[in-house]
């Protein structure tokens, strides 16, 4: 089966099973992600979906929705209550234990307010994401104020990563991100504590956020080699 | 004695005992640390300091440091490697582990940024900011990315804060701080544990900075009513 069909019937699945009328959803970012956005169009179109208030975590999923004709809101709207009921979202990495590293596609920030405000999240995924351990192939993406490039560089190699600033590769200089950031992706040999990098990069002065997240997965919905979907709920 | 008398002579105790020349050295913001700004410029007029690095933490502290023809850089200097010998800072609150909060002048994360980048920091402040306990007075500001002031204000919340966004007096709408942010204001009765605390608030998804400074302070110069400058050395 095909990597794209996969991510359709993956994301297809999770939508399927976990959203429903009425429910307040925060969608991620990323080739499985917007497959979700897809199927809850067509849902909305067959009448199956209704009511819903869906936030989406950057430009490319807002667009997407706006595109499909799915009205959406965001995080500042008071009907919400600072809370979702369910995020779905992709992931880079995923470790035995559901831990995850998240942002290659830059949108870490937005992506974890929403996953954190979220009473129940689902990640989606085809099974090369899954390793054994988090950061022996990817880098931990940490997106940083600009004045703090260098200095969270440092603290970043005093904890033992390699690090690069993300360039551009269609214009000069660095990478920006939606809130006007830069990232840094922080190349740790790999990752034994992911719990506790997670807090003490967050804890570095000009770290906004890390692609780290450590929050409980509820659900998991996993593409095979051969075209199934394995569905974990922990 | 007159309380901006005794904030110049901090101001200038401080820089007088500190400031060598050749020092790379980070300059904070607020009525006290521009005070250090003025020294500085005394100092090298009358060829008593040379070759200084300075880097200013905000819009105010540069444009004094400009107006009064002090050279300035940034963190993003690949000169400093990184790294300051000393910054010089006032707080609003001062405890008795000399742990800080600070902040209302809404300059706090570059002024974060910058103390944390520096092998020695030194506090200027008046004996007004002395307490015994932090955040009794003063609520702490937490700089927010603006999509998740809901979703933080409801877990600085669950942390036990009242919280209140700032609001400008002579526009409409929030403050906006130099980042582009907004600053919740997070009162606690009392801050048991000022260093627990300010790692919990990094930890919150959206909040990029927090106006709890528990690093080791080096040196404190605090004025006394009486018109003296106590020299605290930790």
């Amino acid at each position: 089966m095909e990597k794209n069909e996969i991510k359709k019937l993956v994301a297809y699945t999770a939508a399927d099973t976990l959203i429903k009328s009425g429910m307040k959803v925060g969608l991620g970012s990323g080739s499985t992600a917007i497959e979700v956005v897809r199927r809850i169009a067509q849902l909305k179109s067959e009448q199956k979906l209704q009511n819903l208030m869906v936030v989406p975590t950057s430009l490319q999923t807002k667009l997407e929705c706006l595109t499909l004709g799915i009205p959406i809101t965001t995080l500042a709207d008071p009907a919400l209550k600072a809370q979702l009921d369910l995020t779905i979202d992709g992931a880079d990495e995923i470790d035995p234990q559901y831990r995850l590293i998240k942002g290659h596609g830059g949108a870490l920030l937005s992506e974890k307010i929403t996953a954190y405000a979220s009473v129940h999240f689902a990640v989606v995924a085809d099974f090369s994401k899954i390793v054994d351990k988090l950061g022996i192939k990817f880098a931990v993406p940490v997106e940083v104020v600009p004045e703090a490039q260098l200095t969270v560089s440092r603290q970043l190699e005093s904890l033992g990563a390699k690090v690069n600033l993300l360039m551009a590769t269609n214009f000069a200089g660095p990478v920006y991100t939606e809130h006007g950031n830069l990232l840094l992706h922080a190349k740790f040999k790999s990752i034994e504590h992911p719990d506790a990098l997670e807090k003490s990069l967050s804890a570095i002065p000009g770290v906004v956020e890390s692609g780290l997240f450590c929050r409980q997965v509820n659900h998991i919905f996993v593409g095979t080699a051969d075209g199934k979907v394995d569905h974990i709920q922990t």
